[in-house]
């Protein structure tokens, strides 16, 4: 059967199709996302949820030159498919296919990249207000979801988008969750204008409604009468969208197509900030997932018939999460902190047991730390567990309220390091550098999921300052049978006092192993200095690394301000300095496994051998 | 003439006062201010302004347990005065004195270190939340001014605090102003909530409208009636601070003590979240200030009775703001943002002369980096003026929104270095070392005025990416008779190829050359490597180093992270790598002139001359 979706391949394509045709057409889509991430992974509940406004918004706003950004983006996946990559959609989030978020490499249709939550309306303000100096044509809408809205940045650009004179639309997708459910006063806030009588009557009749507004736009703003007052609190409510500038209309069904095209088309000519308020269901069309939206966030390949995944493994998450709830059991102090990961960071047994001393601050990681520095100062041990890329956006609060104070805080940095298939938005190769920065901080980064326990523990015992640690996505890898870690700051693993020697930390311990086996069988001996602290660095370990005739720094995180460089100008202090080399992270990585990015990278076993095979092939 | 003033020692003094005695109390508190501030430079606006309600919040809240948070800390003059240190205010800001703002460390009723804004309300809920987990007892009181307001951070804690089930009262002081005129809605919708109805008619009456509440408090809070509902919205209003969940009053005269004293005391028991709305006037009692509230904000020394301070000089600011005005003059695409910081980035005459293109989106670093994102997509060229400091906030913006599309946007990164008498929170030690970890950044650091112009240009005529420009406070420093600036990524000064070498940048150049200087004079040769591009590191300039003996680099940043280090590890790759030495800032830098700072850390030019003579003693 020939598919209405098989005929579009671009937003001018969605002219021609009648509302019943746009209706089937979203079925398809659904179809089409369920089947691409059943077998890709990815986001699938947020791509359900926002099928409806997307071919809507095309529908409306069909050219280039019309900007739509979304927020995070992991809801975009309806808006590439209409926009010349559907044939493409297979390949999204593998190495070298379509990226998981918007990416203006990837089509002109994308408008700006994204990833982190909250930064919407403040990059579509920029575009708004640049066609408006350049007399640019076309609209610019924002596209954010309630969980977005718990970021400070999303209303510092609400603050300013607010007294835009010019056009501009923020569309708030309201599925009342962030990731796991959404938290904060704005939640409840949303809840009430959704449960509230105007609600249910505008969204049984929202065409007469709109039909009754005499002239949406410029009229109805600058007439500014008491009628349009009365008016506007009986069916619209005074909203804080109102309070802060924006003509708010809403809230809408989401997946009532018809209702989305008029809504959107009224809003096309008003020369003013719009918020339009759409309700709609995460997941919607999958019933796995609506009953489950969290679940299915963020989700690794599925069986459609049944929505079942392979069990989750053990990884560095659950034993985070193991641990911590352990350490709380015998000491009170502990609180967790997350800022909308309860499920990604495996705090959710922590919340179940110890829900006093569980905080979810929404996406919301700058409170995180700050709150987190209040708890602190008061004698309490706040455990931060945030995702290293999502860590970024606390760098001010880690040094201005933490620090600087010398509160003991613990991070539990997650996903740090190469996160494979999200890609450029989300690696986690900045935290180590920009942590090496700010003072009174210590960093442990475990290679194995015992040492992570006993860092943890460590990190909770430690009387001051921030003490972070810092563990990869995923499960351990490969563990030499004769290494046991030691629970000390650094380890030595083959021969001892080796001329070549290899200083590594976290996770490429085990690729280094691997590297050496194979020299070892070359003929090459090398040893490897572990780090498990790797700020500040542990002194007998630049001793022990001062002997050696080559050095090999191996680094999974960004180059330019890691361990490395610290590392080998430590060494300059020394009566002898080896021959050092370096390799770590530098540039943003795209999309990929973990083992591919890590291939590339040349922070493989392969990658590792070749260097020292390269450097020190004179001595075979 | 006794002054009240000398009795008191701490909070518990004010207890005795009566209401009379606490108002000349208050005149006394002012004019130890405008003395204190006329010698020492500070913030004077700002602690005029809170001086009736810091005296009615430590007489209401007067134990150490009773922890007040302070946003941004420029108006915890008073605070300090009440409590304890009022001996000690003529050495605020001086080395070894009393710090500008709160400090842990120097008072146990500082509760919470600032400098930054938009903090206090996180931190407090996060006080608040360890005494409610402890049973402690005392209040927690968050006072925070409306230019704070406009900043995310303090937007997440509303959101977060609105929730709280405890008590906690943030003190919101509304002066109209954040540095500057304030902006965007949130400013729009406070001036609202002052110039309505029934803020006049609270405003004549406060103390019998407060009778007229038969209980503030839980029965109020629980009753939640139809009356009390109609009661709100009459004399307060439905306010966003509602919305977000907390109990509202206000707005009140903020210098009306008497008033205050029963506000606060009617909060005092409050089991939950209520913010009381006070309106003040900045520079009150001092008419200069008062008139002029901005150019009194933060000042250098003043002669009281005249309100003059000495004739602004030229200074690396002025010198940024006059370039980018003839710069925006040929070029209509350059646009000028400034994190409400119009005065202090020079950015006055632009944003008279081009007020399309001139954007000051209030305390909202982020946004600022993130709506520059937007323009640069669509083709203009944004410069953000921020204080590097405070640019800390927009790490992941820089990173997630600018620097991973290439977007090309221009930093200038004004006080980068050490700041003088701001002190701890206000330092510019960071930024490079944080920009240095950021891929598609180009960083140049003039040492002169002439340079600073240079480089501007070349940063507004790059193509792509991030161009940060980044300078010091205050005034250039020594210039050789014989050294020219090329214009060039680097230039070279001294003995050409000497075997002793120094490598620097910035401001540090002039230090280099004094050290140079009276090292020639004591027989030793030595050459200067000045960079003017730190990122990427000019070759020419690495191969150069490569040829030096000993290797000094100097650094007016952190060292962990700067670009010493990643020099360093770049000889590395040479066949021949020169014994190395690196001197950056390491730890926290307290307040004290530039010049004192710099002394301490080595950096002037006997503690460079201290350090070669001491590595190169053999040679003599």
């Amino acid at each position: 059967m020939k598919h209405i979706l098989d005929n579009i391949h671009s937003p001018d394509d969605l002219q021609k199709l009648s509302l019943d045709e746009l209706n089937v057409l979203c079925g398809e889509i659904r179809s089409q996302i369920i089947k691409t991430v059943s077998t890709n992974g990815g986001h699938l509940s947020s791509n359900l949820g926002a099928v409806e406004l997307t071919v809507a918004l095309r529908r409306v706003f069909p050219s280039i030159d019309d900007k739509i950004v979304w927020d995070v983006g992991h809801q975009s996946y309806t808006h590439k498919i209409l926009t010349g990559r559907q044939d493409r959609l297979a390949t999204i989030r593998k190495k070298g296919g379509l990226c998981g978020y918007p990416n203006r490499e990837e089509s002109p249709y994308d408008a700006f990249n994204a990833g982190h939550a909250s930064t919407s309306i403040s990059a579509a303000l920029g575009i708004a207000q640049a066609k408006k100096l350049k007399g640019e044509a076309g609209n610019v809408v924002a596209v954010i979801g309630d969980g977005a809205l718990t970021g400070g940045l999303a209303y510092e650009g609400l603050n300013n988008a607010g007294r835009f004179r010019g056009k501009l639309i923020v569309v708030l997708n309201d599925n009342t969750m962030s990731i796991s459910r959404n938290v904060g006063s704005i939640a409840r806030y949303l809840a009430t204008i959704r449960t509230n009588p105007a609600y249910r009557k505008v969204k049984g009749d929202v065409e007469s409604v709109l039909r009754k507004i005499p002239a949406v736009g410029e009229h109805l703003y600058r007439g500014a009468s008491k009628a349009k007052s009365a008016f506007k609190h009986m069916i619209y409510n005074n909203t804080i969208f109102e309070d802060l500038g924006f003509l708010y209309f809403g809230p809408f069904d989401g997946h009532d197509l018809e209702n989305l095209l008029d809504v959107f088309t009224n809003a096309k000519d008003i020369d003013r900030p719009v918020l339009i308020h759409l309700v709609t269901s995460k997941g919607k069309g999958y019933h796995f997932a609506e009953e489950n939206p969290g679940r299915f966030h963020g989700i690794s390949s599925f069986d459609i018939k049944t929505g079942s995944t392979s069990l989750q493994e053990t990884n560095f998450s659950t034993v985070f999460g193991s641990t911590l709830c352990s350490i709380a059991a015998k000491d009170r102090r502990v609180c967790a902190i997350t800022a909308a990961m309860q499920l990604g960071t495996s705090l959710s047994d922590f919340a179940i047991h110890y829900p006093d001393r569980f905080f979810d601050v929404g996406i919301a990681e700058e409170h995180a730390v700050t709150f987190a520095s209040g708890l602190a100062v008061s004698g309490l041990i706040p455990v931060c567990a945030i995702y290293s890329t999502f860590l970024q956006r606390s760098y001010d609060q880690l040094i201005h309220d933490a620090a600087l104070q010398n509160a003991h805080m613990v991070l539990a940095i997650d996903r740090g390091g190469v996160v494979g298939s999200d890609g450029e938005t989300h690696q986690g190769v900045f935290d180590v550098a920009f942590l090496n920065t700010i003072p009174n901080t210590t960093i442990y980064a475990p290679s194995y999921y015992e040492e992570l326990s006993a860092d943890l523990a460590l990190a909770v015992d430690a009387s001051e300052g921030i003490v972070a640690v810092r563990y990869p996505r995923g499960s351990q890898l490969f563990k030499p049978f004769d290494f046991t870690c030691s629970g000390r700051p650094y380890d030595v693993y083959g021969l001892p006092n080796a001329a070549i020697t290899i200083v590594t930390y976290g996770r490429l311990f085990s690729y280094a192993c691997q590297a050496l086996f194979s020299l070892r069988e070359k003929g090459l001996a090398v040893s490897i200095i572990k780090l498990n602290r790797i700020k500040p660095i542990p002194e007998e370990a630049l001793a022990l690394a001062a002997r050696a005739e080559k050095l090999f720094f191996f680094e999974e995180g960004v180059e330019q301000g890691g361990v490395g460089e610290h590392f080998i100008t430590a060494l300059q202090k020394g009566p002898h300095v080896p021959c050092c080399y370096l390799r770590g992270i530098c540039g943003f990585v795209k999309h990929a496994s973990m083992e591919e990015s890590l291939r590339e990278l040349a922070l493989d076993p392969a990658g590792m051998e070749n260097l020292i095979e390269s450097e020190c092939g004179k001595w075979q």
